[in-house]
């Protein structure tokens, strides 16, 4: 575990990033997934694929932020933290393309929609807030930032992301397409809420997804599981599900081309 | 019912339309809605309210189309279409400004991602290829358009996507902006995938979403339930749910200012 | 000339399209430009690149439509006609990716900003008027349509948009990354307002841009230099500039590699 | 003069914020502008109308940044500079929403499509290389910020952009919604790049533009003059021109309502 902390990376990106250059173009795949093998195209390249780990913060995720003040079980959210620690470890060192995002607004709230304020303060969590891990979802606070098992290291893109999805209103769309990535895994919290977001987003675009089922989690357990379920239907409507085992078991095989 | 069929309407939009000065600036609500009563801020009016009814296509929703070539039963998405009749029934005469949308592809598929045409050829259920309703989900085909229980009338808007959500590569944000629309109410099909996909998209971009429940279905019912539990976490993450009959009441009772 | 008039295409798109998998895989270049033999890569291969033809339309180059009810001298937006049909003449048969825009609302006006609308009318000239080629700036009059001499041929796509760049509440930018379009090649009207939106919006992507000078016309002989101009500041800010003979020059020299 | 450096500020935003509720709703106008008086609607009100100044860094304007490092004479686009700060001094205490925009990449260039970086490599300014104002274009280094003169103040929104507009990928387009912009007053440089791309990106989106002739700067003064110009064809293209002593003349003469 090489990450070291908030200090490491500047408040929009980890510096110096390793050069897409070093990725490797071999091909792995594909992996045993539902309700296809993925990816559609039989086999992904590091240096086309993406690993997005969507929100791993502490507001999402540790003691003392924005779900932990609303009152849902941490342990739930926290599930899917050491599969995706593992995922991470296993993957840096092939050149994977490796995104993290944070959903935070600016301290003077001026991103944040007066809707979504007035929900957070009706149920005693109000977005910019004090809380125990900072003001609750603002930019550079404690509690907005990544948590420590999956933090990012140098070479790492991070998305700050004022909504939901990971394509509205940030760069992501331009960092993935200046790296020429096609393919994405996804791991993260919630899997209902910004996981599927970011996923449908990107799958309107054409981008092949696969979601990690024990590298995600929910603040319900019966909405995680009727998230993975929704991916699916239609063939697979916005992607496939598999299991990071089945992902490292088709890298750990070695390239296929 | 006023709806006459597909030749009342161009492939772009139903004309002449209402001219949008025409809409009252009455108020109305609130809604009894979950997780809060509907809109947050209290009242909402024709003027600044759209109607969004999502991809009431025979393709997913009649015989012979995209949803009943992949093996679904069409009891479950058919279901809302009563209701929302009568929604639209009650609702057009107020003013309210009311959208259709329709899922579907040019004829040569150059707006079709490669691997959303793969799934659908895998199950059997091809974009493009014929269908007893035409091609599936091929625009200008019979099984694109609208079933008759909803068709659009004169004034009314249709927006034409490629994807799940009516955002993405269309002009729904300009119309909406045009208008001065701030506030959301939501029918259609399906509630997991083309609803839910337009409602995250709607509340990132500070629209006040309501999600109509019997107005909506799903290919699955336990995905249409999940769908509406999932918009009621974190205190109505994307918005709020009520009954159609919820939203009548609350017009019925007349304005509020 | 193939083109055979306005019968030959749907409202929104050619039919059948040319298979992307005939596009040839050649690649020629560099192109004799400034500030800078384009591609900034070396060469350009037709299966990658596309040629946007922007706004061929009556409304901009024909009498009795917008541009002409404004009372502008339209031998200054005809000049490129004869070299963009030339051009397609020649790059058609090698598979390139041929996309014209149009400008236009729907009839309703449901997509027209009030102060564009405003505008026009000031002018004499307001969106949606009679005029000799019909409702000026309204899709589905003859006004709007493409005029002959570079009519759309079957196979190429039709990108209808209701503002001056290309990628705003279009499907543009889906249909390049659905083909790998990674260049771009653009003529049409006018240089300075249609032309030059859509080459900067493009540019902001990271499409390698070229802009042909002869293919191109405003209705101010300044601005249409001025504009050439402003792409070849700071080494070629929205890309290059090259007359559609260099172009051709390059492919007549036939594959590069 | 009350900016004080880029110690005031975080990377994202100056905090914390005056509160959009301060803002005046007191309307002025018209502005004495061409072609039209502005705005269309007749008057502006501070709540609903942003300045936005681009790109006033020390990259664009100052020694030893990018500008600079091309060889173009820097006071071509610093002539802007004090008009800019008499206006912020004279609309700041009326509650104007004041918006500041800075083109800059990641230090790791993951947001530096190739053709933009091979461009300034060429020409010797190459993004990312040092300069003596720091890394060219990079945020966080002194080049970057904004100069002295019109530094923001705490309560004004800062937008990092990667590209040449201003509204592709980033935040601004939620802000200005969420603030309920309706009008925006340009500043900045240059005139024909940043700023004049903006301004097409906010007209087609419906925003009512004003760019102040005094207030922007090009690298050339051929291409200043016929930025402006070009926005005065068609009855206003894409706005309207006028001094800034036309808009703190309408604005000195008191509220019209």
């Amino acid at each position: 575990m090489t990450a070291t902390g908030p200090e490491l990376t500047s408040p929009t990106t980890a510096t110096p990033a390793t050069p897409a250059s070093t990725a490797t173009h071999a091909r792995f795949g594909p992996v045993e997934a539902e309700p296809y093998p993925w990816p559609y195209d039989g086999s992904f390249a590091p240096a086309t694929t993406a690993v997005i780990n969507i929100d791993w913060q502490t507001d999402f995720c540790g003691k003392g932020g924005y779900v932990d003040a609303m009152g849902y079980d941490l342990s739930l959210t926290r599930a899917g933290l050491e599969p995706t620690a593992n995922l991470l470890a296993a993957l840096r060192p092939l050149g994977f393309f490796i995104i993290h995002t944070r959903e935070g607004h600016r301290p003077d709230l001026a991103d944040c929609p007066p809707n979504k304020l007035w929900r957070s303060k009706r149920i005693g969590a109000g977005i910019g807030d004090p809380a125990p891990a900072g003001r609750i979802l603002i930019r550079g606070e404690i509690g907005w930032d990544i948590v420590e098992e999956v933090y990012p290291v140098e070479g790492e893109v991070i998305i700050d992301k004022p909504g939901k999805g990971s394509f509205y209103a940030t760069d992501l769309d331009l960092v993935l397409q200046t790296h020429g990535i096609t393919h994405i895994i996804l791991t993260g919290i919630t899997t209902d809420v910004c996981v599927h977001t970011t996923m449908r987003d990107a799958n309107d675009r054409g981008y092949e997804c696969l979601l990690l089922s024990d590298c995600t989690g929910a603040t319900d357990h019966g909405n995680y599981r009727a998230a993975l379920n929704m991916v699916k239907m239609q063939g697979g409507v916005f992607g496939a599900v598999a299991s990071s085992e089945a992902l490292l078991t088709s890298v750990a095989a070695g390239p296929v081309a």
